[in-house]
């Protein structure tokens, strides 16, 4: 998960004022999802993410008003992939297609953010936000829509839970933290096309 | 995960004092096993433990003397189960044959306990329990073991650790908390030797 952290303590007592918003921000929100991955969502307060960035705990506020607002803030772009990986997906007329597409793009979602894919589905702090939103609830439904189909039986139903458990270790298993991008695709999509029986694209 | 919750509240006031102490004990740790899948193991503390069961704190330290105890119990029964699959599966000469029954065997406990098992895997404070009590950590290296064979490549460890995401979530998921035992099992199983190409038992 080493991948995931951003830069650390950097110049103490607040060097950075002089930095743009933009990457204050983006320090911050990386300060926020190391804390997030280390000590979950519920363990990480303003005052760790302001000392993790050696500032005031007022200057955190005067980026984000809550710590709810940095989690939304963290996993803003990841969802915005998702939602993506969702209508290319529903944009496919065979039920192979759809679960290709969305199969394929899950995992390089999984590969690029490894532990917050994770974190988004494991935190019960950021389950109880994902839910809370319509918009986001709407898109979990949309993306297991896809993997399950329509009145799914309980095969189907048993291997899609599985394909998410499955997918989401693979951001948290220390053993896999030295796979590089290309290797950790590759078997994870190759498995999870085999869990679901998902034809592989006809070469042309 | 209805199946996992023990009796709740019961008589209030402590009505309970005339039972005796085997059964006050487990109905202590079915009261507990339900807290710690609802709050999670640090979200619950002994006196919630204690009003669960409409008794008092004193009462509850009559029978544990820490949350850490509490835990023990809890897990200790699966976490026998566990050592004998182990046990059954390193008596297998051929790597397809302890593949198969530590396989079987750990499917069979998930579908037993179901949130049990996702607790152990996923609590945090479970986590550091389980790896500070040498047996135990030695317990989840055998089973890796068995599962990866020595040096294993990177497919092997990408899928041994999708199978314990895999089965982790067959105690979560509520979409398959309807399923009865052995339709959970039939469907985990053929799945998880999939993932890990194990063939199935010859018929004799």
């Amino acid at each position: 998960m080493d991948r995931l952290r951003g830069p650390r303590g950097g110049a103490p007592g607040g060097a950075d004022r002089g930095f743009a918003v933009g990457t204050a921000r983006s320090r911050l929100l990386a300060a926020a999802m190391d804390l997030f991955m280390r000590h979950g969502v519920s363990g990480t307060s303003l005052q760790m993410i302001a000392d993790e960035l050696g500032v005031t705990k007022a200057a955190v506020y005067h980026q984000f008003h809550s710590k709810e607002d940095i989690v939304e803030a963290v996993i803003a772009p990841a969802l915005a992939e998702l939602e993506a990986v969702a209508d290319a997906a529903e944009a496919q007329r065979r039920r192979n297609d759809r679960l290709r597409v969305a199969l394929e793009g899950v995992v390089d979602l999984v590969v690029r953010h490894r532990g917050l894919f994770a974190m988004i589905m494991t935190d019960p702090q950021v389950g109880r936000l994902v839910r809370s939103r319509p918009p986001l609830r709407g898109l979990e439904e949309r993306i297991e829509a896809v993997l399950t189909g329509p009145d799914p039986d309980a095969e189907t139903l048993v291997n899609s839970a599985m394909v998410s458990g499955a997918l989401m270790v693979a951001g948290l298993d220390p053993r896999l933290a030295g796979l590089d991008d290309e290797t950790l695709r590759r078997h994870l999509t190759a498995t999870v096309f085999r869990m679901l029986h998902v034809r592989r694209r006809a070469t042309s």
